[in-house]
């Protein structure tokens, strides 16, 4: 199997788990949570997809994020306490997931003859706009633009910028997405660990 | 005029009755409560449309969507206490309406040629999201997550498999519709009767 | 420059102000604020153009109106007060922002064939969404369907109605706009100075 394809997986499930857990702690039932989770899981990219004119929308097209997002479900209802016990670990396969959702996004509308500056906006809505919708869906002000969160779509937009630096270089797009995929995720490890935030408007 | 389209007509008015009905105990003005009324009945079938690509989406196509959500204000502004006094009455015909939206969301995905488990989730989308967006644009928890609510979603799902199911048996698309319209209507019927929910995650 | 393409990047403009200012009340960082105001300035265009399938959206081809977004950024960072002490100037662009949003909707939906009650819908959808996608992003009730708010989608729709109307006399279609245009803004001015309001559904 392709490792960009098992990754978008991995990340599809990892997105599913964080939404559940939200619309876990709302005490919502199972299938509100499952709905949760595949608005989490899927929304970025569907919401980016739905825009730029991709469609029928990326998840439709293979029926395995489904069953990656119905994966998701059993293991949130049954193991919750002992995710909820491991945030660091959580944080390291979301950091994975925006880095690799930032390149897929900023490809895909590349793709379609789109403007690099439109397409780095868009990896940042692919990676990050999942948690939007995550958070209106249980009526939550969004965590993306709450000033006590750290850096989360600036590390997708910079990401974004990056990936194009890459490009100077003629390197191959596999590895131009590992590279930056390791840029995202050290980033926002170390935003989180220093409590990098952004100055807030006032 | 074809029965179909009579109950597409129907099912679009009771809703834009439910979402004017929300917009009414939010204090929202006449063209707020229209607002509603109109996302609250096109917004499941309009996410779908967007989703699968088949735009312009659905009601743009047929003026008489518009009159049917037009002629539920009225109704909502006059007799909007007599309403109430009919929670059973009106119960019945939202049971209509998601078995219907159920069985075209889904239909209009397959013809698309998306994979079955792809239309089963856009039939429960279809009938559900316009609810959903009610709630949102009521800025309230989407009915639809919380605990309290008898099986819903899950009754259009279990009525998008067992249309699947009838599908074995060389049925004509017409008695597949009705025969599924009235499982969902009834499974509808007796979970609010019994009060069937599901567990939360927890 | 085209006097039609310059007031649409003002009105970019004005909405992205006006979404950030917003953001800014939350306490939202500049990033969240950022993407606020891009909601705000092109949510209503953007839902337009996907519910009508004319994709990619607007804005993406065109990269002035995200340097038109950008640029509001350090406006309302350092001059926020300054805007606040001026709300009747802020009324009159947007103002002028909802006629123009309201005529360019109506005139693309048009284009596509569609029915001409759909395109005033539209119009008005293209006014107007931004802000209630603004006030969901922030976690509010939309302004626009709260009792307090004057006149406002209403506005848009006689707006649109009226656009429609000067079509019967063959005038040029940029006269027809700036006519228009300018018939909204009276209406919302006046809407605004003598409170006129809608009775609420009650």
């Amino acid at each position: 199997m392709d490792i960009i394809y098992f990754f978008e997986l991995l990340g599809t499930f990892v997105f599913a788990i964080s939404g559940m857990a939200s619309a876990a702690e709302k005490k919502f039932d199972i299938f509100g949570g499952a709905i949760i989770g595949w608005a989490t899981a899927v929304g970025g990219g569907t919401i980016r997809d739905v825009m730029i004119g991709r469609l029928p929308v990326g998840w439709m097209r293979d029926t395995n994020f489904l069953f990656a997002i119905l994966a998701a479900l059993p293991v949130v209802y049954f193991f919750r306490k002992t995710i909820l016990r491991f945030p660091r670990t959580f944080l390291w396969f979301d950091s994975l997931g925006i880095g690799l959702f930032t390149v897929l996004g900023l490809e895909r509308t590349l793709a379609l003859g789109l403007d690099p500056a439109v397409a780095v906006v868009m990896g940042a809505v692919s990676a990050t706009f999942g948690g939007v919708l995550r958070d209106l869906l249980c009526n939550e002000i969004p965590l993306l633009f709450q000033p006590k969160t750290e850096l989360y779509v600036t590390v997708c937009l910079l990401g974004g910028l990056f990936y194009l630096f890459l490009g100077l270089f003629g390197l191959d797009y596999r590895w131009k997405m590992i590279i930056t995929i390791l840029v995202v995720f050290s980033l926002r490890q170390l935003a989180v660990s220093y409590q990098w935030r952004l100055p807030t408007i006032k």
